[in-house]
């Protein structure tokens, strides 16, 4: 038996997943990327069924997956949760259905199931992740974790995806800053922290920068220094973006929710982040600081905010909307390996 | 011609089906049940476009009917009519366009409707009928019932298909419980009684148990009587759920609004059933009463309530799952004949 | 190179198409029609993912896009952009992605995007397609107008596809009469106005007639007189119904919100046109006043208002079911034009 099979394999972090399976991964990414691009049609997964259930919000991450569906020849099914029978609570009320017995009926129907779930629509940190891992126990097909409030593997997957194609396959040794940016707009940190961590496993010197009081959770900080310990990149946390950004190759400027989010509600929240207002990423700091440092970001960007339109606009900077791209490659790659996978 | 040609027939009511049409019916379910676990692509409605009206909540019955159009080639359109330009006034206001009009229009778009349209949508007991059949009335596509006020025939038949799976083809003499149950939701009784019916016409014994208020509408009941006298199994209705227990090989315990829900509204509703908390199935019962009784339910099951965990958790016992699943290949039998058909 | 390559082209009004265009346009859409009644499968658009962003309710629009994509062998994703990050404000705000990001994204993940936005949801005349024309900027894929608030092109094309099916493909003198008709539902005039220009444009003789403050808008009259000073058929005015109606071959009563709507708010809007309730049309007025003309309409018609239902139920007269089935054969040869496009 192979060392990389993924049939069958959940995906809620990346951590779950082995070195051998993330190469095999993006081999596999590239190579459906390349045979998109030749115009070939490509079904492994005809009249396959993907059930996405979104509590929030989405464009790029509702869009590349339903689009992935239709490329792989099977069919993705948008769901808004309120439309089901489903209930989240523990003791199930008003609708009634509880989590087991939603996942044992698809289970029987269909071939995957993806969900996204945010902070927003939970009451205290790591409450969605863990929603979302009580479907997997009940699994039988597939779940892919499309953003929960701990990570977001499809983006951090996308996003050394994208790396990889700009700067080359081997990461080592390249500086990557992924600095809170103050918005209004009280994002998620799971994209910044997943990214981050799974940066350093593949041997990426990282940074992290942030204002007081907006650390990463502890549980990615510390998976991200078990990564540098285990033989991956150098990992840091600074409280000063300047400092951070110093001979960085690639910037990842992203607002997201301080510790204290679930503790003193969003009122309390936007009042804090508005001290921060100097925390903007703009052309002045990338050329007198860093090592004329890509500019990623997994999107929706705040212009002016977390960095300046004329970045994000410059071809030879922004890699932002190849990232968007790559959400569709990487997510084939992924959906054919876990809802396929070897014959 | 075959004395089952089931091509452009409506699904209102399986009482308007022959029973030649339903062994047709079973043995094609059966049939593609097999080649779906065999790995077969069957694909006998290409490019068909399948509408899904949903005026209320569902969580089998959408994904059991999008994932049946996506195995049998075609496609399934998932359609809340609150975006649509429908209104279902008799007279046309707000919105504006009749039901006539709506029926003409997808008359030569598609190939199939499906409508779920429940009691807490209507303010009168059958009404939500009479709007489906209005429906049917202007279709030359055929119409396929997803749920109303006062028939589920895909869940009905999903039942019997199952339980001839699990009892054998001939369900003569076989003795089928169907009793209310308490439960906070207020559950419509469409799939009750329409499995009681079709259950008698299919040679089953049944008997079905409520406390005092609850029985099933009239027409049902009659309905179930001449199915009776015409040479099917018996009925009889008892008011103790004790004494319906006595010997049974089926028990499908069932909450389900009175007959006055319309009249008297939801908070006395509530009020009411709260009296008869003690109607609750459990091991107990099915190990003095029964004989070692199946537990079915058309789900969502209100855990505790209507049934215990213990109860459906024991693969020994419960076919709730099995029953969630024959939905999809018994529906595909249904689409297959109706929006398909013989050359 | 063909002199009609469509190929990435955007459809926001029919002006924007070349005659070559729309000839080439409506043999595709007939020889579309004529292969979809033959019962042959044709998948000019294999995989390929369109966009659906719908602003406002619709029946026709979304089932016959969605249904053409699944024909053309893709796929539509329905989408209600309140489930997007999107946001239309100029500066961003609350979800705080704009039309330009958003776009650049769809641009990477699919092959074309459709977008319907009517006069309800802005604020001003004109701003809905001036959004359209936004994305429009920033897309690489073709952008399909689903009806905005000055134009319908997928509307008007159908309509006199229709009537060259009904009246011959010389449409040159043939009467069309655009009547101003009553009904509390403040209808958009997208449809008129760009139906109305299209005639002209293929050489019909259009008469449009409207009570006090109901003119078309200025940029539609415009068009729509260049086009007969150009050599297309006669175009008038008059606010008199039973004066345009003398010898139409064709009348299309329809009620549209008048100049001001924007300015005086709905509620003076129909205090406005209650005054206008004899605007309708009816077998008198076509027996006593037209030469046996045939009535079409975009729907939703409002019936006993508009027109009443004798005429509209009355085969001979009416060609609304044909227009609305129309929809879906020209739409098909839209976006296999568009989307697909010559090898």
């Amino acid at each position: 038996m192979s060392w990389y099979n993924l049939k069958g394999k959940h995906l809620i972090a990346t951590k779950d997943w082995s070195d051998e399976d993330l190469r095999f991964l993006f081999d596999l990414a590239a190579d459906l990327k390349r045979r998109y691009y030749a115009g070939e049609i490509v079904h492994p997964l005809p009249d396959r069924e993907f059930y996405m259930l979104f509590f929030n919000d989405s464009t790029r991450t509702r869009h590349s997956f339903e689009t992935a569906m239709t490329q792989l020849g099977g069919h993705a099914e948008y769901v808004n949760p309120e439309n089901m029978r489903l209930t989240l609570d523990r003791v199930p009320t008003g609708k009634g259905e509880s989590i087991r017995d939603t996942m044992e009926v698809l289970n029987r129907f269909g071939q995957g199931l993806g969900i996204r779930l945010l902070s927003s629509s939970v009451s205290s940190y790591g409450e969605a992740t863990r929603l979302v891992e009580e479907f997997a126990t009940w699994a039988r097909i597939p779940v892919i974790n499309m953003m929960s409030d701990i990570w977001h593997p499809c983006q951090a997957l996308t996003d050394l995806f994208t790396l990889k194609e700009k700067l080359g396959p081997d990461l080592r040794g390249k500086k990557l800053v992924v600095t809170w940016a103050y918005s209004p707009h009280c994002r998620d940190w799971a994209s910044s922290q997943e990214t981050a961590a799974l940066a350093v496993r593949m041997g990426m010197d990282v940074t992290v920068a942030q204002p007081p009081g907006y650390g990463l959770s502890s549980e990615a900080v510390e998976l991200t220094r078990h990564y540098a310990a285990a033989g991956g990149g150098h990992f840091q946390m600074v409280d000063d973006m300047d400092e951070a950004l110093r001979g960085a190759d690639v910037v990842y400027p992203r607002n997201w929710i301080s510790l204290d989010y679930h503790g003193h509600g969003k009122d309390a929240e936007l009042e804090l982040s508005a001290k921060f207002k100097d925390w903007s990423y703009n052309r002045g700091k990338r050329n007198k600081l860093t090592n004329r440092a890509l500019l990623m970001h997994c999107m929706p960007i705040d212009r002016e905010n977390e960095a300046t339109s004329d970045l994000i606009d410059d071809p030879e900077v922004s890699i932002l909307y190849d990232e968007a791209e790559n959400r569709l490659h990487v997510q084939k790659a992924i959906l054919a390996a876990t809802m396929g996978g070897r014959l």
